[in-house]
C-alpha cells in the first residue's frame, strides 16, 4: 500500500520528478587543464642564469648527502661525482646532462582510459590534499583520521568534476597499522575511484607492493610499459636525500613509474630567508634528485617539484599564500621549463585552523599563482587545512569548486565571430539590455563558470534559509555527494584479486604502529 | 594615589612597557605600489586589434546616447560627430584622436604631501569600498549605514598601512539628507584623514561644492593648478551617458580635477554574454566618455575604468571573482595601456553575505587579477560585501591586510649578492638549518610580508584562546584600531572654515531624502 501510494505520487508528480532530476548528482570529470594563456614570469633571463650558475656551484662545492645508501653513492661515483663519506659533490654540468634523458611530458594511465592524464607541456593536472594525520568537519571537529575518513575523501574526489586525479594519502588512516595502511589506501583508490592515483613512498617494500597491486589492476605487461602511478618523493632540505624516500624512488624508477622529486621547504628554516637563495637551493636539490632518478633508470618519468612556503619569524610557523611563496613558485616554474621538465607546485595551502576567510584568502593566492606559474601537477589542490596537519571535508568541496575557476581562466578568451557579439551590440543599442537578446539566448548556458557551493541568492532568501555561511553550505554539499556516491564498475575478478592480495599481505606481518 | 601606583608599576614594569610598545598602533602609510613585475596579458595583438576596430564600428554605426544634455551634443557636433536626437555617432578615429590630450599619469595631491599619489604608469593606488547603503559588523549585523559608520570607515582607512587613498562614499550615510550628505562626507575625509580622497558626483552642484571645499583645504590657486580629487563617473551601460554624471564630470574637468570614466557592467545584462563582446562595448564606452572628458577640457586628468562582473544566469545576480570577470579585467588593462591611459579595475569584490570563505575566495581572485592586470587605481580594494550592497567592518580590515600581499608581490625578486645568499647555503650545508645563521639574522625582519589579522599560532594556543575564526580576529582589530585612532593635525583656521562652509551650505537648503 505504501509502495502503491509512492508510485502514484511520483507518477502524478512531474514537479517532483523535475526536482529530483535537478538535484541528482551527475558524476562528471573535466579533462585536465590545457592552458591557452601565457605563464607569468617574475625572473629575467639574467636572474635565471645567476640562479642556475649558483646551483651548479653549490652542487660542486658543497654537495648533497645521500644518507644510509651505499648503492646510491656507488651510482654517483660511477657517473663521475666525487664521494666523501655520504657527501656527493657533483661536477658542474653533470646533473644537467643526466637529466636530459627525462621525458618532457608523460601519460599517467587511469583504469578508466577516459581519465588518463598527460603531465607536462601546457597541461595542469589537479590532485587532492596529501598527508594530514587529522581530519576536520563542522560536526565532528578536529580528530585523528581513520580509514573511514580516507574512503570518504576518495569518494569526494571521484565525485569532484574539476579533480583529475585521486591523489595518494588524502589523510593518514591512523586506525590502520603503519606497515599495512598503504594496502588499504591503494585498495580504496583502485576500487572507489577510476581516476589516476599515487603509490606509497614510506618504505621501498611498500613501493613494491604498490607496483604489484597495479599489476593486478592494469595487468603486468601494461605496468611495465606504461606509467600508472605518480608518487611523491620529498627531499629533506637542505640537500639531504634519505634512504627511505630514495629507496621508494629506486623502485618506482626501475618500474618506469613517475616520481615527483620535491623539496618541502619552509623558507628561513630549511632554506635561506631570501627568494633568490631559496630558488638556488631548490634548483640544486632538484638537479641532484632528478639526476639520481635518471641514474636509476634513464628515461623514467619525473616531475620537478617545489613545495615552498615562508615562515612567521615570530612563531616559527609556516605561512601560506604569501608574496614570497608566490615569487618562489613563479621562479621555480621558469627554472623547470628551462630544464624541460614537468613542474609540480602550489595547492590549497593555508595556515588557518578553520575553513574560514583566512583559509580562503591564502588558498586563492596559491591556486591563482599555481595556474599562472605553469604548474603541470598540482598536489594538494583541495582540502588542505592548518599547514597540512588537517584534511578538511568542507574545505575539500569548497576548494574543489574553486578549481573550476582555474579551468575557466586557463581557457583564455575566444575571439571568433560569435564571441565578438557585434550583432548583439547592434541589436540592443544604447539603453537596452542583453538578458533576452538572441546572442545571450544562444550562449548563456556555457558562457560563465558555475559554482556548486557558493551562494548567489538575494539577501532576503538567504536570510530566510538560515543565513548560511560557506562552511555550512559546504557541509550540505559533502553530505549530498556522499549520499549520491556510486561506485565505478570494476571487473569482479580483479576486485577479488586485489582484496586477496591485501588480505594476504596483511596476514604476512605483525601490526606496527610506528 | 591611584596615579602614583600606576606610575610605580609602569616604572618597575619593563615587561609591561615592552608589551605596551608592542601593542601600540603605529600609523604608517605605505607608498603607493610601484610594480617591479610584468603585467599579465591574455589577449594577443591580433585580438586587441579586432576589439579596437569593432569598438570604432560601434561608435560610428550605433553610437552612444548623451541624455538631457544639449551642451554635450553641441560639443560633439562641433568636434565632428553626427547628432541624431540624443544619439551621438562618432566617426572612426575621432574619439581616439580627442583622447590624445589626456595625460599618461598625474599626481593627486593629499593635504599631507607625503601621501600624494601618482596615478598611472607602473603604479597602483589602493582606495576603499565605495557606495554601499548598508554596513555590517559581527555585533550589529546588517543595517542602514549612518554618518557615524562613515566616520569609522574613514578612520580605519587612515589607520590602514596598505591603503593609499581615503576613497569617497565608503558607505552611504543614510541618516543625513541626500542633498547634504556629500558635505559631511567630504568634511570627514578632509579632517579625519590626511590621505587623498574623492569628490561628490551625485549632482553637478555637489561636484562644485566639492571643488569649493578643496579650495578651502588646499587654497584656491593650488586647486586650479593641481589635481586634488579623483571622482567616479559611471557610464550607464549600454552606451548611455546621463546628465547627472556628465554634469559632475564637466565640473571636475573644467577645474582640472581627475575623473574615472567607468562602465559598471554585469556581463550578460548590460553587455554581451561573451568576454570579447563585453570588452568591445567597454572600449566603445570608454572611448566616448573619455573623449567627452577631453572635449570639456583638453588635458584634464582621466582614468579609464572597467568595473565588470559576470552574472548568475539562474538568479540574475552579479557574480564576482569568476574567470570571465578576470579575462575582462586583464583584457581591459591591455586596451588601456594601448590608449596610454591610467587604468581602474578590480577590488575586494564578492557576492557573499558574510565575510566568510566565499567572500575571501572571490576577493582574492579579484585582488590578484587587479595587480597582474596592471590596474593603476583600485577602488573598492577593501571592505566590499554582498555585491556592493554592504560595507563590512571586519572585511575592511581583513582585505586591507591582504593588500600587503599585493605590495609584496609587486616588489619582484631581489637578485643582489645578499639576496643570492650563497654564503648562507655554504655555512649551513646539507642537513643543517637556517634559523640562526648570519644571513637569516641580518635579513629576517624585512624578508617576509607580515599579517596584522591572520592567525599563525600553534593549534593548542589557538584553541585555548577561544578557537577564533578570521572574522572574530578582525572584530578585535577593528576595535583596536578605532580605540587607538589619532586625528591627524589640521590648521584650526582651515578646520573652522570648512565647518562654517558646511554649516552654511546645509542651512541654505531644505532637507531632501530622495
Amino acid at each position: 500500500m505504501a509502495e502503491a501510494n509512492t508510485r502514484r505520487r511520483s507518477r502524478g508528480g512531474g514537479g517532483a520528478a523535475r526536482r529530483a532530476e535537478r538535484t541528482a548528482v551527475k558524476i562528471e570529470t573535466a579533462k585536465y587543464i590545457e592552458r591557452n594563456i601565457p605563464n607569468f614570469e617574475v625572473l629575467s633571463e639574467e636572474a635565471l642564469d645567476i640562479i642556475e650558475a649558483n646551483a651548479e656551484t653549490i652542487l660542486e662545492e658543497v654537495g648533497v648527502n645521500f644518507v644510509d645508501n651505499p648503492p646510491a653513492l656507488e651510482r654517483w661515483r660511477a657517473a663521475g661525482a666525487s664521494i666523501d663519506g655520504e657527501r656527493v659533490r657533483i661536477p658542474r654540468g653533470l646533473a644537467r646532462e643526466l637529466i636530459k634523458t627525462a621525458p618532457k611530458q608523460f601519460t599517467q594511465h587511469a583504469r578508466n582510459p577516459e581519465k588518463s592524464v598527460v603531465i607536462g607541456g601546457k597541461n595542469m593536472v589537479l590532485a587532492p590534499v596529501y598527508g594530514p594525520p587529522f581530519v576536520r568537519d563542522a560536526q565532528g571537529g578536529r580528530r585523528y583520521a581513520t580509514m573511514d575518513d580516507f574512503q570518504k575523501f576518495v569518494k569526494l574526489g571521484y565525485m569532484s568534476k574539476w579533480l583529475h586525479h585521486s591523489g595518494g594519502t588524502v589523510c593518514e588512516p591512523t586506525d590502520v597499522p603503519v606497515n599495512k595502511r598503504h594496502l588499504d589506501m591503494l585498495l580504496a583508490h583502485m576500487t572507489l575511484s577510476d581516476k589516476p592515483f599515487m603509490g606509497s613512498v614510506t618504505e621501498p617494500s611498500r613501493a613494491q607492493d604498490s607496483v604489484e597491486m597495479c599489476e593486478i589492476l592494469f595487468g603486468k605487461e601494461f605496468v611495465q610499459e606504461n606509467t600508472v602511478m605518480t608518487s611523491l618523493i620529498n627531499i629533506n632540505s637542505p640537500m639531504t636525500f634519505d634512504d627511505v624516500m630514495m629507496g621508494a624512488m629506486e623502485v618506482y624508477a626501475k618500474n618506469n613509474q613517475a616520481c615527483i622529486v620535491s623539496p618541502f621547504i619552509v623558507g628561513g628554516a630549511m632554506a635561506p630567508v631570501s627568494v633568490a637563495g631559496t630558488l638556488t637551493q631548490v634548483m640544486a636539490e632538484c638537479l641532484a634528485g632528478i639526476a639520481y632518478n635518471q641514474l636509476c633508470r634513464p628515461g623514467a618519468p619525473v616531475i620537478m617539484g617545489a613545495m615552498v612556503t615562508s615562515i612567521d619569524m615570530n612563531s616559527g610557523a609556516p605561512t601560506f599564500g604569501t608574496p614570497e611563496a608566490s615569487h618562489i613558485t613563479y621562479g621555480a616554474g621558469q627554472l623547470a621549463r628551462r630544464l624541460g621538465l614537468p613542474y609540480r607546485s602550489a595547492g590549497s595551502f593555508c595556515g588557518s585552523k578553520l575553513p574560514d576567510a583566512q583559509a580562503a584568502y591564502e588558498t586563492s593566492n596559491s591556486l591563482n599563482m599555481g595556474l599562472l606559474s605553469g604548474v603541470n601537477f598540482m598536489l594538494h589542490s583541495c582540502g588542505w587545512l592548518e599547514g597540512g596537519l588537517v584534511s578538511d571535508f568542507e574545505k575539500f568541496v569548497m576548494d574543489a569548486d574553486q578549481l573550476g575557476v582555474l579551468h575557466g581562466l586557463a581557457k583564455g578568451v575566444e575571439m571568433d565571430e560569435n564571441a565578438q557579439a557585434m550583432d548583439a551590440i547592434r541589436e540592443v543599442g544604447p539603453g537596452g539590455h542583453y538578458l533576452g537578446c538572441a546572442h545571450t539566448q544562444a550562449n548563456f548556458k556555457d558562457a560563465f563558470w558555475k559554482t556548486e557551493v557558493l551562494d548567489y541568492k538575494p539577501f532576503e532568501t538567504w536570510e530566510e534559509e538560515g543565513a548560511r555561511d560557506t562552511r555550512t553550505l559546504a557541509t550540505q554539499r559533502v553530505e549530498h555527494l556522499l549520499a549520491n556516491y556510486q561506485q565505478p564498475h570494476l571487473d569482479p575478478e580483479i576486485a577479488g584479486k586485489l582484496a586477496a592480495y591485501v588480505a594476504e599481505k596483511k596476514a604476512s606481518m605483525p601490526d606496527a604502529f610506528i
